[in-house]
């Protein structure tokens, strides 16, 4: 090959981030300004003003067409795009499952050999809040947005074990400046531990199909990452500094309020919609 | 209450039973009615002779209005409707997918009880064939035909979860008159244990959200239903008998070859297909 | 020694039955008779007709000096006195807590080497039918008569640990001439396997503190018994053979009835007794 | 509703405090000040000083109709009334068997929504000091004192099974101001810890029935509370701060000697007493 | 290839049998003629009569030049050389540990596919009499042949690992015409289900690295193959017909006897010999 | 006994320290001066200064008679010697085999108590880098090296459980002033760290037959001590000061690289040297 370019000095040369209109997606453009000579965004929505390290690209992930093009090139993928809260079924068709096909038939013809997935801790939110999940936990999703994110896990899973294109599933739990409620003192995931995470996922040598909680140091724990220790991933925050925020009472009354019981929180009471 | 009709003289008053027309369907139209005073068949392609205790209905599973008008006055279903075997994403997306989704929409409103899923052996095939699979190994699929029923099972599990409605997710093996291949010794569900299997899980009092393993009695097992032993099936079959059918050489020597090495056999190599 | 006696020409020089006046212990005393030259038989009921090889002891197990004497000189026993249902925490305090530790320090005391214990499948019935229950699994008492079965299980462990006093916990079903109720086509133990389950308890070379669940080879099963098949126990009954007694209907609805969730069944609503 | 009183200021409104002349329950009258509008206090010894906010009672648990009095009006308990070393039989159960009942019964009664009971690592003390133990390890009491709490274990699981009375309970190591000897520096919990573990489990929104050892951050452990994890208790305290008052020497030659195995210590060796 | 010979009319064309001398090897050598064109017999010791279809040769496994030779040409190897009973270490370095070096090292570069090697149950002796083992039990050897079967299982998951050559280990117990005395009802393998075990491990059409138990369906069991059902070995002899060779007496009192103790029996106390 | 010299101000009267002469010997003889009133070292290579509390003694393994003799009058052995790289095999079989035997029967034969072992991860390296293991993880050597090192944990474990000869079994990591290649960033063992998994291996009161890994707190993990943590072995340094060393880049492309894949790096394409 020709190619007078000079050669690349950063680790990727163009990394792919979906939803990166998004909450989350407006927190990665930064960081990855420094892992990637190019970093292509993707959204549905506006994506603000254009770095000049970056491409930008209005798709819609159901267009099968536009999923392709827009992998072109690619290294890796960040995949935040989609649907990230309870919708009527036919909407998060669209977007988490066909979109996220999608998404990987695209990645497997292009040769991109990483995706880190922005899986949900809803694809589990049925366990009890008495309860510490392994990564290994049974799939308990909580509502049909949930349940779109347990087809993601077993789309990638297929995706590594036919083609070898690896994914890590990120479970976020709740990553925000700051808690909004008591239940997200549990599943608070700092934005700089959301931002680690996503590093480890890209720049661990080999993560075979991975899955990892999405989660601060927080005082109070649901899940247990113990056996994703090899993604490195050590968060730096904790939603202890938040707990003022809520002063705790004794506990309400109610062992069968669902949104109390189970890890999902209101999400498990939220779906499906019409 | 004053109720002046004969009361049933079948357990079931009306038992749905989707994909009639296919293979597993036609086997059961027989056993159902001897179950239910109505038998409600349905399928997208034509459906025979319709028997006297038999409601007719040719409906595609993607069609949300036939899906409920089909769902009505049901006590439980028998879901064999879908495709079943690898095929392009769109069309499992319509039938397995949305298809399924309907099919649960319409039976939570209409106040179904239960219903037996048929799942597929292909949503762990992914595993090599040199382990023993519990009713909790972890998904493996297989194809994306193996995806659509993780998706399946997961999506019954939120149903059970959130709604109490209860699913069997039967892993069918191969269920053929015989083995068509060696792979098929170890995976064969004779007919007569597969509608008894469909017995025990329509006729257990209470199943939850289940697993098990649709497989005779044969002599390699790559699964194990100790588990789901409340289930109360016990296969009478066992493709023993059929065991000479396919002379046994010395082992190939091809150890990468994937279709030897997984339990999924020629269907880990079938897709995707465009 | 100086012992001009003819030696013992059966295995047990001394055995003793508690409770052998009760529906189980009836059925020990015939084949108890071809285990001990000795057969020391105790109830507080009126223990009926004694055989030349017996010796008979109305005893409360609450008197601890009774207790103690009744031990003296055995070599083993079988132990199925006390009260085997539900019934005021004052009563089972005095005959399963307070009579079981009297047994359990004469017995020490006395040198016995082993004791079969009656526990029940009640310390675990508040499991969901929908488990099979290892002889691991967690207790779950389901009334207070399953707690203080639950303390004869902790009981006997210490007594094992501390002194090397054997003991096997049997969980026993139901054991009838025949089940009684649909339910117990899932728990029941004919008298002939519970004879037998008896027989391996005691002959078996060494075993440790063990758990056992005591039902017949029926179709539905709750319980495995695979990590206690050091004891040998292989039961040769079914209560299929009772199944037509019991004509299945359709799954009742009612998902929140305790006594249909629950292994425990109707003792799940039992207690506790004023 | 018409109520004039000044709503309470403190998250409980009366909570009870058994055993609360006791080495554990004198550190904890201060701080239950600041969880409860009125603290209730009772113990069989006398209770010294009384304070505003204290209800004072000299209660024998063993008389029922005194504790049903004692649990009138009460939103949770912190349970530690009863014996706590090994004892006679009939004094364990007097106190620790018919009082706890009595305690759970009342509760039940009363409509006491929490109980933080005092169990013990005795209840496990037979397990070797080579093995870490998880809140789910079987249970292996090392003393008579041991089994009752096994019973207390079970009782409260069965109230919660049945009635969802919630309780924790807490596996307390050696709680005083410094370990005693070399086996407290792996059993340690500091007066700190203890009071942080007892507001994690009166504080915590649900706990269902809850097991969690409590134990100090100490170098050597012989237990894992990951699995408690949802309870937030992170100890503050460790016994490396005492090490050097136990200087190491090379370790003792007799592998047989029990108080020396196992992790009870000397407690495997102190029982039974007449 | 100009390869004028006509094509094989059995599954395997050259089978290697090491101990083809001793009491299993003789069993082996009829069943054999009937799997491969050409079976090589060797031994240390005088193999006797030689048949048409055998390669005889008498070969100290120690001899590594000798091994090399024997492999040659060879498709698949069961080997049973080497010693099979506690023996001074410095022999078993020769015949189990260098031997079986040699063996694996020969059959890796003549690119021999699978290896049936004879372990035992005595890599797994010391665990007690009351547990019964999956075949993924902790290695407990209890005599320093055991622990030459260990190094066997080791090194043979090494050549699996990084060379594909595939194994399975037979953890034989006592295979003889009849059991010899009580210990052996338990630990009885029929030479005609030894024969079908070797038949399975060698016709299995994948076996990655087994391992699996050789016993009998006998009464008693401390091992559970239901992990190594892939394997399709389904025992068609028991023990149980022997039990009247062996009156069972009342259980031995001596707890602390380690032969009585442990699954090895009087192995524990064989070695180590001088 | 009569014994007019001062009693020893140490835990130890002697400790054998062997390979004293390697990398991680020499890490050792200072602090063991403090632990013992006389260290022995030994090795086969030479000693260098020997100090006033020591003893030196140039001994090949594989020489019974002068190993038994350099055993004589221990209490405690840090087994470092024999070879710790892959090596043709009949080098291992001398010193890390045969060697190993001495060592064992010698320690047994003059009462040593507990031997700390320096196994190695190569025992388990050839487990993937996706997955994190525990301290009872399969063995899966990765060299032959790391069969000689299982074939001393087994050995090990025959000397305790027939003698009650403690062994803790250290499986080293990469253990040097500094990582020297991004896989040691993960398997790094800081000498301090080093030093003080040997005081706690030797001074801890009983250990049993254990196994724990030998790495610092690293931020990458593939392996976890929590079932080793009786051992109270707490690492003080980290790998993470040398991350700067060697510079991330996007994770290599090939999945097939074994050297990349497998914990134990390019060992695992190592061997078998001739």
């Amino acid at each position: 090959m020709n190619d007078d370019r000079p050669q690349p000095r950063k680790p990727f040369r163009r990394l792919l981030l979906t939803g990166a209109a998004g909450n989350l997606g407006r927190q990665l453009r930064g960081p990855l300004a420094a892992w990637a000579d190019v970093v292509r965004v993707s959204d549905i929505a506006p994506l603000g003003e254009v770095a000049a390290h970056e491409e930008a690209s209005i798709v819609d992930l159901a267009d099968r067409a536009a999923v392709h093009a827009l992998l072109e090139g690619v290294d890796a993928v960040v995949h935040l795009g989609g649907i990230s809260v309870e919708a009527p079924f036919d909407d998060l068709l669209q977007s988490n499952i066909l979109g996220l096909y999608n998404v990987y038939s695209a990645a497997q013809k292009q040769g991109v050999k990483r995706i880190v997935y922005a899986s949900s801790n809803h694809a589990v939110g049925f366990h009890p809040v008495t309860e510490v999940l392994g990564i290994d936990a049974p799939l308990r999703p909580d509502c049909l947005y949930g349940v779109s994110k347990c087809f993601g896990e077993a789309l990638s899973r297929y995706y590594f074990d036919r083609f070898g294109l690896e994914t890590v599933c990120l479970r976020i739990g709740s990553s925000f400046e700051a808690p909004k409620n008591p239940r997200m003192l549990v599943t608070f995931l700092s934005y700089r531990d959301f931002i680690e995470l996503v590093r480890c996922s890209l720049f661990t040598n080999r993560v075979g199909h991975a899955i990892v909680y999405g989660v601060s140091d927080n005082r109070v724990k649901w899940v247990d990452n113990t056996k994703a220790a090899f993604l490195g991933f050590r968060p730096q925050d904790s939603s202890i500094e938040f707990e003022a925020m809520f002063p705790v009472g004794a506990p309400t009354a109610d062992l069968d309020d669902p949104a109390q019981s189970f890890q999902g929180g209101p999400f498990v009471l939220a779906g499906p919609m019409e």
